[in-house]
């Protein structure tokens, strides 16, 4: 007997999607924080406040990207330190450098949060298309290689060039929050919402990652045509 | 010498992406018109004038949606008849079904514009998640199908529920439009501007209609978690 209607205990009501945790004192990490997209939420995290810290094959290099962003909040180490000293790590490398990365972090990575914002994308003359990794995706393909760590994806969608601009106060973008567990996410979603303009919203499992990485194809043709730097916004939540 | 700035022909201006052609004469079938999605875009089309044909394996069903709608505009008519009569043909058939009605309109859907919003999807006690079609998409194996016809992909992040509401004034969203030829995805974006709300966004060619098919994984998640009929708006544009 568990229906309410006949006097069982009642069901809790639904948790608030919106209440989310306070993220602001933990530690973020960017793998492949030299690149646009990486030291660009480096960038947006440490404008909001956020301790961040770059991580690059070389120390000297991540260092060196992080004196340029001149946020006392960012510094850089090599990867497997920027890994162990976070609470967060986001994997922003290049797709051809994605496994070899995560596989060689897999000790430093076990048991903290993950978020793959990696968009396997392959180019030609007609411009960019998916590419469909073995495990379904890059997010799927972290999990795989990374079983003691949490592993969410997000932050796909985000322009480089407007992460990266001081003169852009605000990011009017959603970020979709993708994963398998409701505390993960939320948290990503929590981080997301540090930076102005950005909401995280939670989009499903990480079997469902794929399109939200590829979907990066169809804003670039978007980009292009329109002369732009096109986000996403989902409405109606 | 191909170079304006040594005295050869000027390059003409970029046109704008906003100019798009009046589609106000246009008939427009949909195919699996008797389906929630198929009978909403035919109601919210019908509802800003334009002339639409429901098509249904029988003439009768279609003939039956048609009339509950209540719209003069709108008429019901067997799928044969629906693709003959029509100039925009939207295929918005369960995606089992999807191959066989195609091969058997070959020959009605000649020459004709054909929009394909089909969503391969499975459905698990996990919620749904995407399925890949031998061709790579359902647009993409419309076109294989149909190589007489001029094969495009718009209308897959609609709510049907929001569709179909009378009640619903505006829908406030965005419709990625996919297609090879300009003159094709242009005719359907200004397709798109006709419902209040709605804003015809080009996103890229075929190759890359998957992810865009698949997301709908991704705002069935969204709606379950915020109890929402999601959209996407493309921001910058």
């Amino acid at each position: 007997m568990t229906s309410t209607d006949s006097g069982g205990t009642p069901k809790p009501p639904a948790k608030d999607p919106w209440e989310l945790p306070d993220v602001s004192g933990l530690t973020v990490g960017v793998l492949g924080g030299t690149g646009d997209q990486g030291r660009g939420l480096a960038y947006r995290l440490g404008r909001a406040g956020q301790k961040v810290i770059i991580g690059s094959r070389a120390a000297e290099r991540a260092e060196a990207a992080a004196a340029e962003l001149g946020l006392a909040s960012v510094e850089g180490a090599d990867n497997a330190e920027c890994a162990r000293r976070s609470d967060i790590v986001i994997v922003a490398v290049p797709w051809d450098g994605h496994a070899k990365t995560l596989e060689s972090l897999k000790d430093e990575l076990a048991g903290k949060l993950v978020v793959d914002c990696v968009n396997p994308l392959g180019f030609d003359k007609k411009g960019a298309y998916a590419l469909t990794p073995e495990e379904g995706s890059a997010a799927e393909q972290a999990a795989a290689l990374l079983p003691g760590s949490r592993v969410t994806a997000a932050f796909h969608h985000l322009s480089a060039v407007l992460l990266q601009d001081p003169e852009v106060e605000r990011i009017d973008t959603d970020v979709m929050v993708l994963g398998e567990v409701r505390d993960d996410t939320d948290i990503v979603q929590a981080l997301a919402a540090r930076i102005p303009g950005m909401r995280g919203v939670f989009a499903g499992r990480l079997r469902n990652a794929h399109q939200v990485e590829s979907l990066v194809a169809n804003l670039i043709s978007v980009n292009r045509r329109y002369k732009a730097h096109a986000g996403l916004r989902v409405t109606d939540v």
